[in-house]
């Protein structure tokens, strides 16, 4: 149908929903309000009409006011009124500043809309305005109670900037691109840095597009409170019981739990047979001259678990040499002396963590800047001032469980 | 200077260097090669040149060309080779597929130049092309070992869909918007994100525009390794010595290092202080019925030290209601019993390591999602199954060193 017909058979146009879970209570908490019109007894989506910038404005902002007016007609009806997600580019939004649409929500508020209960979700990766505008719009909105959601996080339109100048309350995050063969670890790595800035600026994650449970389980390993896909629930005309997956959704997430605190103990046992070890091995070396006959003695004995050792003091400066394990051989490199390792994430946090528990701290798997390989490290405290930091190569975590 | 008096004029056109520091030696690593072009006795920017789209490519690589060759001509005869940044902009470089450049930078190769030292900071925010293709240049450069920076990390035109495909061995970050008034909460939260994920994906960090202490100590403390800026060093047509800044720096940086672990022992007598306090306090409460009744008697006890308690199994599941400090007095929320956070990131972290280490953990600094404060959360064991969270206010934080 094209733009013509469409207008022409607006008696045929419908809002569908599509259920939003929660995590933290396996329900429904609201629903997305998505476009369709009724073509040949079969319902079609108005998706690619609504981002045709081809078609008059005017047009679009019809249709969308129709869809809009229709769904909170059917929400203020209901007895406990559920999150309504709706769309809105946010080029079409500020031909009037926001005024219509929210006279429209105002309205609607009269009628018993509770207003903390909309969301916003901004199209703005082509928005072609002033974002200081749109951000004074936003913050307006937001005196009302309105929520704002962004999506396409995570991909080529959606930015580190906007993100911190728009503070979204909701980030969305669609979960396609996990379905690739080509997907890389940085994909893993950006998603789950996502996961921390939005605890940081307080904002809740959604995920969707969740087809699969391996999705869910990587949207809730993620930070994900909100899910919305296939998996879950397909649009539809109508509203469903709000707790229509609760049973499944509790029972994979107990698999979730299950499945990640197994790792979690892997990690925390190796980090206490480390501190065991090292315990031992330097009482046992504890008349070395100095720190560099250490690490050669030491080298010696972790065998397949470290590639590379070296100590620093407390304010991150290196106190011996870096000792290295290339093709099977162990050598000294004398140039790391004296190296300051402060400025490094964590560096500081884990020497006061040592200083106070007295034990070694094994680290999360990052990326070595040197290899490029997945590792992780041992820190543990020699003595009150010195530190002792042990790199684990990759092969060693690929071959026990529950450590990549 | 128009475009046709700067190429009528290539014999006035010269490089000049800007010095990239590291944090770890408190050296000069490398230089920034920037264009200049001799007017009136005065050297100025070719900045203004390379960025004109309107000026034709030719005119553009021509001047780049005779650039990257008096550079390379001078870096070949140094005893110990430093880094050399080049600029290029990635449209320009596709036009051959970066064939030329690769060929000049091979043919220097066999001067001398160490190409492993070559560092290419692509300009992509308005790369027109297909970025699957860049990315198989970037990947072919990379096996004779030249590095890859991307700059404008953090502003508008970089994203992390950018980082995560091109996966850049250097992230380089203005930080011009520090200086601004306007700077808000969510800038810093997106830079420390950040600094995060180029730890993950083994990407090194270099700020540049350092022109003020305080921007040299928010690149450090952020995850900075190079630095660059008129702080530092102003572009010359000489390189400088090494160590011009190694006293400076490091002075500088001890600096920052006191002060910060500074704050780290403020978080950690904290968390001593609440570890003791609650032992006390569960050891006098433990003859009550449920949780319910413990969180209110904790919170009676706790006065400003928080605003919000509950109870948590170890799977995430609330074994208790919220009980909520709002305008002085204490409420329970009962919704909240059997609700789930799992999902939230570090929850489950938290919970194993208080399970291995008996000991209660206060956690950093984010922002609560209901009331939209920054926060911390001191969790405790209560026993091997449940857990107590206490959320501690904005305002107690703030009136206290080291906590904020």
């Amino acid at each position: 149908m094209d733009a013509l017909e469409i207008m022409t058979n607006l008696h045929l146009v419908a809002p569908f929903y599509q259920a939003v879970f929660s995590a933290d209570e396996h329900k429904v908490v609201g629903y997305e309000v998505l476009g369709r019109i009724k073509y040949e007894d079969e319902y079609k989506s108005l998706g690619p009409f609504f981002h045709d910038e081809a078609i008059p404005e005017e047009y679009r902002i019809e249709v969308d006011d129709l869809l809009l007016h229709m769904a909170l007609d059917h929400f203020i009806t209901l007895d406990k009124q559920p999150y309504i997600f709706m769309n809105r580019d946010a080029n079409l939004l500020m031909i009037d500043h926001g005024e219509s649409l929210l006279n429209l929500l105002l309205k609607y508020q009269d009628k018993g809309l509770i207003l903390n209960k909309v969301v916003i979700e901004l199209t703005e990766h082509n928005f072609i305005g002033d974002l200081e505008r749109l951000n004074h719009l936003i913050t307006y909105y937001r005196t009302y109670g309105i929520k704002i959601a962004v999506d396409n996080i995570g991909k080529e339109s959606s930015n580190f900037d906007r993100i911190g100048l728009l503070n979204p309350d909701i980030l969305k995050i669609d979960l396609k691109e996990l379905l690739k063969t080509t997907t890389g670890q940085a994909y893993h790595d950006v998603l789950y840095s996502i996961s921390l800035l939005a605890r940081k600026i307080g904002a809740t994650l959604l995920y969707e597009d969740v087809e699969t449970l391996f999705q869910l389980q990587y949207a809730w390993k993620n930070g994900g409170r909100y899910y919305q896909g296939y998996f879950l629930h397909k649009p539809s005309s109508e509203l469903v019981c709000d707790e229509v997956m609760k049973e499944k959704l509790k029972e994979e997430t107990l698999h979730f739990i299950q499945h990640e605190k197994k790792k979690l103990f892997s990690v925390y046992d190796l980090s206490e047979q480390l501190n065991i070890k090292l315990q031992g091995l330097v009482q046992k070396y504890k008349k070395v001259d100095n720190y560099n006959e250490l690490i050669t003695y030491l080298s010696q004995n972790l065998g397949e678990l470290s590639f590379r050792l070296y100590v620093c003091d407390d304010y991150g400066f290196q106190q011996s040499a870096n000792i290295i394990k290339e093709e099977e051989k162990w050598s000294l490199k004398e140039e790391y002396y004296m190296k300051n390792w402060s400025w490094r994430p964590y560096f500081l946090e884990n020497i006061v963590r040592m200083k106070y528990n007295k034990k070694g701290i094994l680290s999360d798997l990052y990326s070595d800047v040197e290899s490029g390989e997945n590792i992780r490290t041992f820190s543990y405290p020699l003595n009150e001032k010195d530190y002792l930091f042990i790199d684990i190569p990759y092969e060693f975590l690929f071959e026990h469980d529950g450590l990549l």
